[in-house]
């Protein structure tokens, strides 16, 4: 990565409109003059122009802090109308938002299920270290690898630290299934996931074709290794999350915003 | 669908190098000069204008039989150094081939696991019916039929009789997996699924937002309910089922070339 270069674009992507919808508020955010290229996809693309000088008011930096903020969901689906959640509509807003808006970084953004065994709580947000697949078994010698597709999120030592407080760290294992099977546990505990979730892994794929470094910040909805249905307490903890996301994800942007990759 | 439109593009998606290589010497296919246009995605594109009525040589129709055909494979991943099978990928070609090059007809042909209980032998190739999910499990009412994702494949009633003696008919359904658990087989017995792959429900859903007819063929190379494992039996029978592919798809690029949809 160009490591002097300073971040002027944030592209946010986000599968649910419940989960965005808190931040595109707080943010104000309007329809992206550039939504026409999104199409045919069902993205919903807001953007705007945030200066988190204003905003933060702390004094720290007076240079330019302004950065604009592109949130990108993965819309509606035409025929069933619900969120279009999962890999394959990510993997394709990602690759969207990438080619229009050209962003400096991408920041995965959503809810999960989280592991107790691996210290999880509802409503803990978690700063990804490193995503990974476990619904894609391949076992062929040399497809095993390319099955997991295990990719590091971007190294940011600095805003790891002073996050350390406020943002877990751990595995973000991703498939296809809200619920798990056996199978999917076992892969997800060779994975030594701490979150589980639908899109991250497909997300930071592309990301990696692009060479856009990615940022992945997950609130946890439910206890995978619980005596909770997933479906139940996703359902009920959906928009605490979104609020967790609302209150944490800001406070990323800023940190990111206007500073130069080495100061990440 | 527009009636009267003649066909005078169409793509051809296959995930595998491997898979697309005998159909690209076949039809002396060279590299796509928009090849560019789908950068920074693996894929590779080679096409060419093919005159069937030279091919075919049945002296039937006198007209314009010129087609331009672009054969995408999903390219090399450039981490594992393996073919990028799998839905994301195949989605993301599936995008690019169909704004860039924006054909009448993408046909998603390939190799399949095919089922005994529905009367699949090795070799056999379909013109499947419809594709639907089996790794797609959202037990949220709203969300479970989203997850399966049903599409029917384009209505080609006279094509299905021309073929009918050499084209299987069933339902094709689609996981990330190679293999299947006992829950990916109840699902597939749910999805009355004649054939299991990996890509065709992605590639058939980006077809249905941009509003553009999906054809697939899938040649079989190995028995999902039978005694050998599916890794087995799949490597052992690629290179016959690429061959299978190449005797068959461009027949079916001929039948569709140059006619009306009508027509099919």
């Amino acid at each position: 990565m160009e490591s002097k270069k300073t971040i002027k674009t944030i592209a946010v992507l986000i599968a649910m409109e419940a989960e965005a919808e808190p931040l595109v508020s707080l943010l104000n955010l309007a329809p992206c003059p550039k939504s026409h290229h999104h199409a045919p996809l069902p993205s919903v693309v807001r953007s705007g122009v945030i200066d988190f000088n204003n905003k933060s008011g702390d004094g720290e930096e007076e240079e330019e802090r302004k950065c604009e903020i592109v949130v990108v969901t993965c819309g509606n689906d035409a025929v069933h109308g619900v969120d279009s959640v999962g890999t394959v509509n990510a993997a394709l807003a990602a690759y969207e938002v990438l080619k229009t808006h050209e962003p400096d970084v991408l920041v995965n953004c959503g809810t999960a299920g989280g592991f107790k065994a691996k210290g999880c709580a509802i409503g803990d947000v978690f700063l990804v270290d490193e995503v990974k697949y476990h619904d894609r078994r391949i076992p062929i010698p040399t497809f095993t690898k390319y099955g997991i597709s295990a990719i590091e999120t971007w190294k940011t030592p600095k805003m790891r630290e002073h996050f350390r407080a406020e943002l877990k760290s751990g595995v973000c294992s991703t498939g296809n299934s809200l619920d798990a099977t056996d199978t999917d546990l076992e892969m997800m505990l060779q994975n030594d996931a701490s979150v589980k979730e639908m899109e991250a892994a497909a997300v930071a794929k592309v990301c990696e074709m692009f060479k856009v470094p990615f940022v992945c910040v997950k609130a946890i909805t439910d206890i995978v290794d619980g005596p909770h249905a997933t479906e139940t307490e996703f359902l009920e903890n959906l928009a605490m999350a979104g609020r967790r996301l609302q209150e944490t994800v800001p406070k990323v942007l800023e940190f990111m915003s206007g500073k130069s990759v080495d100061a990440l």
